[in-house]
């Protein structure tokens, strides 16, 4: 048996996924398992059942990431990984494939008696959606050394929680170092946008991750009668979030579509029907592959908050949630991946990644890639996020493929 | 004793004012009495407390309205009124001064021994506000005859409860009528907005009441990858919420002050950062005091709510909240009470009240009109809300006169 000829197990990938997606199962499909809570405790619980049953080495580290390890007998480990968190209301494929298909691969090697020079480890990170603790790719950001654990210890979420109770509570407060010399790091993930079904094609080739800025924007007002107070003599804080919104919609359309503007998040106070409102606090989420655009926009954004102020009355002030510089992946890492692509008979296309992954934080660190499966209609962060099985078969045979050439034989 | 020479009583006028303003009392001033809470019971045992240390007659009726009765000799009633319950964080004088003042009337008439010719009635309208339940003026209009109580009793409030059963939760369901023949309605109010103060006036004389169109507008749009779904193929619904938030204040810039258009309430779905959102329930209060007027402005909200729906890709449905028609007051008991302040020397002007009030479904039933004084900086709905008390004194002393005038003497 060559790499040329292994395969990942159909059935039992599947269930894999399936016995992982019923920790944080919603009603009517999809799952929430925002991270550090209970229903993310129980996902790591199953993750840590499925590593133990692989006779994996497990490491837990002290922001919660898990390392499973496959022996090898070299000090450089080739890791594939990804994260178990989700959305609120997510599916069961963003994050949750790359890391089971990582123990498929360790599954086949062992089905196989294949003895990996590197180590072969399955990384599952924490905190990668940012839902509810920002920011996003947090775990990987602190395994990468660019954020201090201490620091993210402290970090508040939009419930309330502390980020640092939360670990210690669920019991992932781990002692133990992750792998320190990465050979390469190979993530698979579903696309999570329309670009692949759209082209009929079955896998893309990652070059890189766009960049991300997201801020939070406050506008103070002043509340008002809103039947006896004329418009010139209003301080509408929901208005001039609109203003802001509109304007952020309009730059898109100027700046093409590598710019994306979001407004996910929008809280009024007093939300009431007949009161105008004195403060709106929004989210607004911007990505470009080139970070000079990027920045950009953020002056865009800053002039749409100037002229909110002036037009409106309002006090409007921000802070910077999280900011991600465009992350190129390793090229040769990338030509390897495609080369292999091809070898197999599988269609494929290079493109960026229009979501952060943790790969952009081991990017800066270790050669990394990433290999992107198509998403049905590009619905992601949904209860309706799919991907077919002979996609995820693709990814996975891959991802093998690839992680059992760079590991090499002992 | 002539009624020219009565004045109302300051320190136990203000006493009045402050011994309400203690029930629901937030921490940092102002109060929280929304209809048929805990707080709104404690401020109507306050309001059947000073009653009864009157010796009036009391009577609650099947929507909860209270009215206070002070003996005369016919059938039909000159009644004082208004309401006791506020919005989530209102004011101590939206609606209880119009009580409040109406007790202290009385107490002015029993300290002279004045025996009116009509019985001086003093009421307390049900939910007001709309601030728990839709529509506004409630107590009002079921006391009317313009809304069935049977029907009053079924609506749900913004926090889930159902109005009726809340009534009897607070024991204020009862089973008495209040006086039907009503000889005149007079109501005080603040003005909840700056003209008045703008003017340096002591009084607004109200011909009249702006109407009213509340809808709550609906966008179902679909939730997407903020990083990873392109503009054109996403549908927005808080992008078509900010959409039709712009184009109302368009479209009040067109038609000029008269007419008046709020966004208070927006609540985005899921409201996360990096999600699209899949939907948006907004309110849209419009206002102006003449219906050909206000029919053209919900037209155009119809309108931008098409246009929302071709441009976003989105479904939006609405549902009517609350539609009053403008309402003018009783010419001959405005021409009144306008002579009667230029007679005490009060300077006054004519004007539209651009808020709901009870007095207006009045008015299709028996004379009524409505005295205005002074709102500092036109603050309402809001605990800075303040009038100063040499205005409270102004405005009570001319209902006293206005009241006494009507009421006669047996």
């Amino acid at each position: 048996m060559t790499a040329s000829t292994l395969g990942v197990n159909p059935t039992r990938l599947l269930e894999r996924i399936v016995s992982l997606g019923a920790c944080g199962a919603l009603p009517d499909g999809g799952v929430s398992r925002l991270a550090l809570t209970d229903a993310d405790a129980q996902g790591r619980a199953e993750l840590l059942r499925q590593m133990r049953e692989l006779d994996m080495e497990i490491r837990i580290d002290p922001i919660g990431n898990i390392f499973g390890i496959h022996a090898g007998v070299e000090d450089a480990v080739v890791m594939m990984g990804s994260h178990i968190d989700t959305v609120s209301t997510g599916g069961l494929y963003d994050g949750a494939l790359g890391v089971i298909a990582g123990l498929e691969v360790v599954a086949c090697l062992k089905d196989e008696g294949i003895r990996p020079r590197h180590p072969v480890v399955v990384a599952a990170f924490t905190n990668e959606e940012g839902a509810r603790y920002a920011p996003d790719m947090l775990g990987s950001l602190v395994y990468s050394g660019a954020m201090d654990v201490d620091d993210a210890y402290r970090i508040t979420g939009c419930d309330g929680s502390v980020l640092g109770e939360e670990l210690r509570r669920i019991g992932h407060c781990g002692t133990q170092s992750g792998p320190r010399n990465i050979h390469a790091y190979v993530e698979l993930h579903i696309e999570q946008g329309p670009v692949l079904e759209d082209q009929g094609l079955n896998i893309g080739i990652v070059t890189g991750v766009q960049g991300i800025s997201w801020t939070e924007v406050t506008v103070e007002g002043r509340s008002a009668h809103a039947g006896t107070t004329p418009a010139r003599l209003r301080h509408d804080a929901g208005l001039a979030a609109a203003y802001i919104t509109m304007g952020l919609s309009d730059m898109v359309a100027a700046m093409g579509p590598a710019q994306l503007a979001t407004v996910g998040a929008l809280t009024l106070t007093p939300n009431l029907v007949n009161v105008v409102a004195s403060r709106a606090v929004m989210t607004v989420d911007l990505r470009n592959p080139d970070n000079t655009a990027l920045c950009a926009a953020e002056a865009m954004l800053a002039k749409l908050m100037g002229e909110a102020k002036a037009r409106y009355g309002v006090n409007v002030s921000h802070r910077t949630l999280a900011r991600f510089e465009p992350v190129p992946f390793t090229p040769a890492l990338v030509d390897t991946i495609e080369a292999t692509a091809c070898q197999m008979g599988l269609s494929c296309m290079r493109l960026y990644s229009g979501a952060g992954h943790d790969a952009q934080m081991i990017a800066p660190v270790a050669p990394a890639a990433m290999i992107f499966v198509p998403s049905v209609a590009g619905i992601s962060h949904n209860i309706r996020e799919y991907t077919h099985p002979d996609d995820i078969m693709n990814g996975a045979n891959l991802l093998l493929r690839v992680v059992t050439d760079q590991a090499g034989l002992a």
